[in-house]
C-alpha cells in the first residue's frame, strides 16, 4: 500500500505474553502490521514469559488471542506469515541469568532488538538490569514501556533512574496510547498548516479549552488496581495533559522528535502549579454513588465487587488549569475526567472569544460563542460552530447557530493507535512517545494537587452514576462565567 | 409566522404594470408576501400604465401572470385577497396631468404611498415630475426604482437630479437585487457575529479574494439591449462591486442603514482608480465567440439574432482591484463576470495566506491555501477548506484538504429577492438599497476603466462559449501567482 512505512527488520520482545496487553492490543495490531505490509519480511516477534512454553504452544496461544479480541475472521496466507515469525523464550525477569537465553535467540546483527515491556512497571527495573548484564542494552536496542511509570514524581524517577542505568534516553519509547490516535496526531497539522486556525492561536482570539474525556463504564473488575491510581494518575497525569500541551504549545522550530518535545516540555513547565492556596477553587473531585447509564441501573464506587468501602479514591476529576506564558494567559483550560458519566466521548472544543464590539446587541445581549469542536472518539471528526442570519424575510439582525462539519468516519485508513506506536517503534521514531523530562514535569504538577488533597482531607464528593460529575464541578466553571460543553 | 415583519399600510404603485419584471417578479413576490401575511390588510396595489384596462382586466392580467411565472399552484383563499387589493390607474407618464387620476385613487391619509418604477430609467424624470405635480411627492410617500441607472456617472447623475427634484434621498429605494439575496446579506452575520472570521478579515491573515458571478446563457433575445450596456455596467458596476463592498467594508458602528452605507461608500473611495496607466494589466475583457455549453452547441455573441456584427461590447469582465485602505493594502480582489461560462454560478472566495513558517515543508513545497467559499447562487451555502494529515500509519506529515461544508440549501425558509426588498420598502427600511453616492462613486470608477478601453481602442478578445473567458484573464491572474478558483 502507498505511503505506509516499511519498519527496519526487529526482534520485537514481548514481555509478559500471557497479559492482558500483549492478548487485547499487542497481537492485533500485528496481525494489522503484516495486512498492510509494515513488517520487515526478516521481523520476528519473541513472547517472553514463565510459562513452560515452546514456540508450538505460544503460537497456539497468540492464534488464541487473534480469534478472542479480532474483529475480523483471520485470512490463513496472513496467519502463515505472521505464525512464521513468532517464538517464546521462557524466562523469569527477576532471574538475571535467565537473559542469556533471549540472547541467544536474538540476532543483534542484522535485526534491531524492540523490548516491549507488557507488564507491571514495577518490573521494568527487573527486565532492564537483565538486559544489560547479558549485553543486550546496546544501541539500536530499545525498550518500550507504557505510562504511568509510577504513581508519583518520586516513584516515576526510581523507574526511570533503573531504566536510565542500562539504556539512554534515545532507546527509551514511553508510550501514550493517545499520542497515537488519528485526531490527536492531526492536531499538528490542524494548527500549523492552516492559517485560519494558526493566526488565531492565542489569547487575543481564544477565550478558553475543554478538554473531556468521559467513560461510560466503571470499574470493570479492576478494583483493586485502580483504587490505588484514581483518576487523576490514570487520565490528567498521563492522557488530558499530553493532549493538552498539543493544544497548547507554541510552533516548534521543525517537526522533529525532539523539536516538539521541546515545545511540549515548555507547556508543561508554565502550568500554573495548584496548591493549598488554589486547590479548592481550581479542583473538584469526585467519586460515583449508585445510578443509572443509558437506562441500566448500576452500582456505585463502593458497592462494585471487591471495594473498600472505606475508599477515598476519586473517579472523577475536573481542574481549572492556567497557563503562564505570554500566548495564554487569560486563557483557562478546564479538564474534566471521569469514570460512570453519561457518555463514552473524547474530545477537546475551543471556545473563541466574542467579536470586540455585539453589533446585534438589539437581538442578543450576549451572542453565543465560535466553538472548534476536536471529536477524539468514538466518532472522530470536528466542527465549527458560526453564526449566521435566520433565513427569511425578517429583516431584524436574528442570528442562528450554525456547523461547518467534517467527519472522519467515513475515511477506512483509520489504524488504531497501538498498530501506530508499534510501527513507530520499530521504524525508530521517537516523536510519538514521551521524553523522561515530560513524564516527571506532568508528575511535579499532579503530586501538587494530590498533596493538596490529602493535607486538605479532601473527600470525594458524590455523583450518581450516569451524570456529568458532582454540581461543584458546575458550579466551579459557572462562577468564571462559562458552562461545560454539552454533548450531543 | 413568527419573526415575519407586518408591513405598514401601502398603496404600492406599479409603473409598468404590463411589463417584464412586474409580471415575472413583483407580482409572483406579492403573492408570497400575501402567503407569509407580510401585506398590511389595507394594502392596496394599483397597476399604473397607458392600456385602457379596468380592474376588472386588470386582476386578469396579474392572474395570468402569477400562473405562468409561478411555480406552484395559486390557492383560491390568497387569490381572492390578494385580488381584491388590485386597482389599475390609466396614465401616460409623459403627461403631467393625468397623475391627478392617480392622486384619487391614493389615501395617503391613512396609507403610505411606494411608487415602483418598473419602467426603463429614461422615464423616472417623468414619472417624479408627474408625481411632484400632483402632490404626491410629500413624506412618507416613496420612491423605488432599478439599478443600474444610467450608464455612466453623467447619465445617472441627471436621472438623480431629476428624481432629487421632487424626492429627498430617504424617500428614494435605489434596488439592487443582489443585496435582497440571503447569502449577501448573510455577510454582515458572518462578518460581524464570528470572531474567527472577524479576527482574521484583513490583509494580515487574507491572501486575496475572489468574487465570480459567471451566467451560462447568452443574450437570451434582448441583444439591442444589452449592446448598449455590456457586462461591465451590467455586472461589475452594480452586482459586483455592491458584494465587494460587503466584503470589504469595516465595521459599521451599528447596522442602521446609514452607519452601513457609511462604510460601504468608503470602500468604493478607496478602489485604486485603474485609468490609462494601469488598465491593460488590471483588466480583461472579452467577448464569446461560437462554441458548446452543456454539450450544446451556441452561436457566438456576432451571431447572436438581432446583432450588429460590429459591435465591440464586452460580454465578459475579470478586474485585479486593489483597495488602497489600511485593511486591504496589499489584498488584491479579483472580479470575474461572463455570459456563456461553462456554469450559473455566484460566489466569493476567500483565500487565506499561508502560515508564516512551512513545517511540512519536507512534505510540501508550498502548502495549499486555507479557502471560505460563499456560494450566494444556485445552491447557497459555504464551506472551509482546510489542511488534515492524511490518516493512516504513515509517520510522515502527509497533508490532504478537507472541507468543512456548510449547506443553507435544505433551509426552507428562502425568501426571493423580490419578496425581501418590496416587503422593506413598505416597511421604510433602507439598508439594503443604495444611496446616491454610493451609485455615483460606482460610476466614477467604472467610468475611467471604460474611458482607458475607450482610448485604448480596446477590442474585446474572443473567448470561446462553454469557457472561463479569454486566455489573457488567466494569464493576468496568473502573473501574481495564482489562479481562479476551479469550480466544483
Amino acid at each position: 500500500m502507498a505511503g505506509i512505512s516499511m519498519a527496519q527488520a526487529c526482534d520485537l520482545v514481548i514481555f509478559g505474553a500471557k497479559g492482558d496487553l500483549a492478548r487485547r492490543k499487542l497481537l492485533p495490531s500485528l496481525y494489522q502490521l503484516e495486512k498492510t505490509g509494515s513488517l520487515h519480511p526478516d521481523t520476528r516477534i519473541i513472547g517472553v514469559g514463565r510459562a513452560d512454553w515452546d514456540v508450538a504452544v505460544y503460537t497456539k496461544v497468540v492464534r488464541e488471542a487473534l480469534e478472542t479480541f479480532m474483529k475480523e475472521p483471520i485470512e490463513d496466507k496472513l496467519w502463515k506469515t505472521l505464525g512464521a515469525r513468532l517464538d517464546f523464550c521462557n524466562l523469569d525477569v527477576d532471574a538475571t541469568e535467565h537473559f542469556s537465553r533471549l540472547g541467544k535467540k536474538l540476532d543483534q546483527q542484522s535485526r534491531v532488538t524492540v523490548n516491549y515491556f507488557a507488564m507491571p512497571p514495577s518490573t521494568f527495573g527487573a527486565i532492564c538490569k537483565g538486559l544489560g548484564e547479558a549485553k543486550l542494552n546496546s544501541k539500536p536496542s530499545r525498550v518500550v514501556m507504557e505510562k504511568p511509570l509510577g504513581t508519583s514524581l518520586v516513584s516515576s524517577r526510581v523507574i526511570n533512574d533503573q531504566v536510565a542505568e542500562y539504556f539512554h534516553e534515545s532507546q527509551i519509547y514511553r508510550i501514550d496510547h493517545y499520542l497515537g490516535k488519528e485526531k490527536v496526531l492531526n492536531l499538528l497539522a490542524l494548527r500549523f498548516a492552516n492559517s485560519l486556525f494558526a493566526s488565531n492561536w492565542d489569547n487575543r482570539t481564544i477565550d478558553h479549552v475543554q478538554i473531556t474525556i468521559a467513560e461510560e463504564v466503571g470499574i470493570e473488575g479492576r478494583w483493586g488496581y485502580f483504587d490505588k491510581a484514581g483518576q487523576m494518575r490514570d487520565m490528567i497525569q498521563s492522557h488530558i495533559l499530553q493532549i493538552l500541551t498539543m493544544i497548547a504549545m507554541s510552533p516548534p522550530l521543525d517537526l522533529t522528535t525532539d523539536r516538539i518535545r521541546d515545545e511540549k516540555i515548555k507547556v508543561l513547565r508554565s502550568l500554573r502549579p495548584i496548591d493549598l492556596s488554589n486547590v479548592r477553587d481550581t479542583t473538584v473531585r469526585g467519586q460515583y454513588i449508585g445510578g443509572f447509564v443509558q437506562g441500566e441501573k448500576v452500582p456505585g464506587y463502593l458497592e462494585e465487587k471487591g471495594a473498600n468501602k472505606n475508599s477515598r479514591t476519586e473517579t472523577f476529576v475536573s481542574i481549572r488549569v492556567d497557563i503562564d506564558n505570554w500566548r495564554w494567559a487569560g486563557v483557562p483550560f478546564y479538564l474534566r475526567t471521569g469514570k460512570r458519566l453519561p457518555a463514552k466521548c473524547s474530545e477537546v472544543v475551543i471556545y473563541f472569544k466574542n467579536p470586540t464590539l455585539n453589533l446585534f446587541r438589539d437581538s442578543y445581549q450576549k451572542l453565543p460563542q465560535n466553538k472548534l469542536t476536536i471529536r477524539l472518539q468514538p466518532d472522530e471528526g470536528m466542527d465549527i460552530q458560526i453564526l449566521n442570519k435566520v433565513p427569511g424575510l425578517d429583516h431584524r439582525n436574528r442570528l442562528q447557530t450554525t456547523k461547518l462539519d467534517l467527519s472522519f468516519t467515513e475515511t477506512f485508513n483509520q489504524a488504531d493507535a497501538y498498530e501506530r506506536l508499534l510501527l513507530e517503534t520499530m521504524c525508530g521514531i521517537q516523536a510519538l512517545f514521551v521524553r523522561r523530562d515530560e513524564v516527571e514535569e506532568a508528575w511535579k504538577w499532579v503530586d501538587s494537587i494530590m498533596e493538596a488533597w490529602e493535607v486538605n482531607h479532601e473527600m470525594p464528593k458524590p455523583y450518581q452514576a450516569g451524570t456529568w460529575g458532582p454540581i461543584a464541578s458546575v458550579t466551579m466553571i459557572t462562577r468564571d462565567g462559562r458552562s461545560w460543553n454539552k454533548l450531543e
